[in-house]
């Protein structure tokens, strides 16, 4: 039996836990016509889309995504509030009734241990024409189902690559792989091996359009165009660095398979004394901002804590630090971590001053500092005055306690910075001790 | 009296002392004639040359450029040999007599307490048809004398200006104004007043072309056609930062003219104290690099210091050590001093590789680093490999030992670096104790 062989076959769902999804999602489908029935509303179609339609769903995964289409005259107002009546009318049988919102709001229910979305959308007559973001999923799942037939087990062992090295799912948290990118992609190449094959020698700008109807361009690293719309890229929102860490690993796979690309071991946390010894040996400067995590989802607080790690990182970088690394982790507390190749700077800077020929600037920049207390002295460098003055923060920590404020955050995180964070630095960051942390610190041990 | 009546009296060469140069002058004139004749050498002309003959030498300076014109139509070997015949002949009165060589061999002597150089040349009919550089000087001459006359006091004040602000001097250590260049800024300005007032507002790529014949592109910042050779640029030997140091003079001056710019304060040798002082209060890494300074004329060590100085910026900036600024200095032996933000770096270094996607430098890269000793971590960042391995040099100490000779260096140097040197840092540096590398010092206290 060869490696996939054998990791299909813990993935694969039973025959048995196959049925009883497909009759829990019958029974769901019936329950919303039944519902809207009871209502009085009419013209709606209940349809099951998403992986568990498609048969591309991992074993021991429970979604099902019920959609609720309304004929594409409904008003949006309509659609949103007899969408959620009747949503509401099938969750009275379900538990953990939860409104979300994408461009409209929706139901999240357990059903009889089943993750239920019920999703009201507009039944439009093509994936061009959508009216709400989520009216393209019936179209993609059309596709795929018209598509896939033959090749479901290649999905599964894919997503199951993916999921083991880290670059499955389109949320902002991955900025990987989606489950319908996936599916395109085993169509394309027609099976894992060979997806794995030609992703080896991917490239930037690399375009697969299947149906040869692309009309746009697009600047990220990989475009695939949507066969149910040619004007939208179906990688868009795959980053730059998963693109190229999936072309790694397909790589490595490719030169050494193994079990543990699939299933890796889990990391263990980083003892005290290593991370210690991680630090001296490096001989870097290790800094941290620890604030209280604001409760946000993921796709908010993810993007958010990226944009602090690059502001933090430009804060540093304007005032001379230089910076390494750098990565964040989030749970209760929320932390920033950058590593500097020296948290002290001397008290020194060199600041350039205009040309001597340029007579206005000149004169101004010499009359600040001439008689200046911070001068330690004034002269010429090819042609341009240059003044030694004294630097206003000597150490990252004074920098980052003065001016983290000022730095453009996010709305929720500058809030969460302005009621308070803690800076710790070097050996006292064994402070903080949440296994979670301490695995990621393996980062700067084992590589990303 | 004005200031610069002040200074004028104080430079400009008595009745007496003059009348004592032009006798020595046309003794020298009669001997060189006597000589030739003696010699059986005809069709020789002694000429005087250089401030002695337009009057624009400064009291106390006895310096005496006799040159010996031959006919146009002799060869090179027939110059210098009769050249040398001649010029020896004259010397037989003279002491200390050297040779010297520019394009050809010259002698200087002692004469009477004056400072005499012997210089064979061509007569030729133009400047812009020399056969050798030193047949330039009689034409200036000839311009100089028909020109000057009226203005020889703003000459004698702007040259002790250049003077005392170190802006005198074309030779290779100074790069600043020669004394033919400042009696061209006079006659085209017409005063020092209206010279300084002028150069207040010099811009790089200024042209002066009195007689508007210049016929050639100059890259130099400033460019002073020759009057009597429409190729040449007399300011070429300024150096960019000369030419805005005595910009930056210019303009103080006008602020607020004084004394001292003339007749400056010799500095003090830096106290030992004074040093550590310095030092710790800039908190930078002070590094010197000493060795035995070759027996060389300035014009040849000089450019080979600055070379090394460059050199050795560019050793350090290659291994990561960030220069703040860095100077030299030579008496018996010769110091490169550089002062960086600081001698050592951490242990690890971040090292960047190939983009991903470059599948057979990724490759090379991965295979590399992978399982070598000097890797701390791999991974990915947008899209390039990275690898933080072990630095080579983490002091800037164990780097210069190690590659200083393999630094591009001029010969002489090159060979005074093979024999040896030594490497000092921080308040070691206080050994040298020598008063005019102490004075060197001052440029960290007070600027260039």
């Amino acid at each position: 039996m060869t490696l996939e062989e054998q990791v299909l076959e813990r993935i694969k769902p039973s025959p048995e836990e196959k049925k009883k999804l497909e009759e829990i999602a019958s029974e769901l489908l019936q329950k919303v016509s039944d519902a809207a029935k009871l209502l009085g509303i009419n013209g709606i179609t209940p349809k099951l889309v998403g992986s568990a339609a498609r048969n591309t769903w991992i074993s021991g995964t429970h979604d099902l995504d019920v959609f609720i289409a309304f004929p594409e005259s409904t008003s949006r107002e309509e659609l949103e509030n007899n969408g959620l009546l009747i949503a509401r009318e099938v969750a009275k049988e379900g538990q953990n009734i939860e409104e979300r919102y994408a461009e409209h709001p929706y139901l999240n229910i357990e059903y009889k241990g089943f993750d239920v979305d019920l999703v009201p959308c507009f039944a439009v007559d093509s994936a061009s024409n959508i009216k709400s973001a989520v009216d393209r999923t019936p179209f993609h799942n059309e596709f795929i189902k018209m598509s896939i037939p033959g090749r479901e087990d290649d999905v599964l062992i894919m997503k199951q690559f993916m999921k083991g090295t880290g670059t499955y799912g389109s949320e902002l948290r991955t900025q990987g792989f989606s489950g319908y990118l996936t599916e395109i992609l085993i169509i394309h190449y027609g099976s894992f091996r060979n997806t794995i094959r030609n992703v080896c020698n991917w490239k930037p700008g690399l375009t697969i359009d299947m149906l040869e109807h692309g009309i746009l361009k697009h600047d990220d690293p990989l475009v695939v165009i949507d066969p149910t719309d040619p004007k939208r890229n179906v990688a868009a929102a795959l980053s730059p660095n998963q693109f190229a860490k999936f072309i790694d690993v397909c790589r490595s796979y490719t030169e050494k398979p193994s079990e543990e690309f699939f299933f890796p071991r889990e990391k263990e946390p980083m003892q005290k004394e290593e991370i210690i010894d991680m630090m001296n040996s490096r001989g870097s400067s290790f800094i941290a901002i620890v604030f209280e995590a604001p409760d946000l989802v993921d796709d908010i607080l993810y993007p958010q804590l990226d944009k602090m790690e690059h502001s933090v990182r430009a804060l540093l970088a304007d005032y001379d630090f230089q910076i390494l690394n750098s990565g964040y982790w989030a749970k209760e507390d929320a932390v920033i971590l950058v590593e500097l190749i020296s948290s002290e700077l001397p008290a020194v800077k060199k600041h350039m001053g205009p040309p001597v020929w340029v007579n206005e600037h000149a004169r101004g920049f010499k009359q600040k500092y001439e008689n200046s207390d911070e001068l330690f002295s004034m002269y010429i460098e090819e042609g341009f005055y240059v003044a030694d003055i004294r630097r206003k923060f000597p150490t990252a920590k004074e920098l980052l306690v003065e001016r983290m404020r000022s730095c453009s955050l996010g709305k929720h995180l500058s809030k969460a910075v302005a009621d308070g964070f803690t800076i710790i630095e070097g050996a006292d960051i064994t402070t903080i001790e949440d296994p979670d942390f301490r695995r990621f610190l393996r980062k700067w041990e084992q590589g990303k």
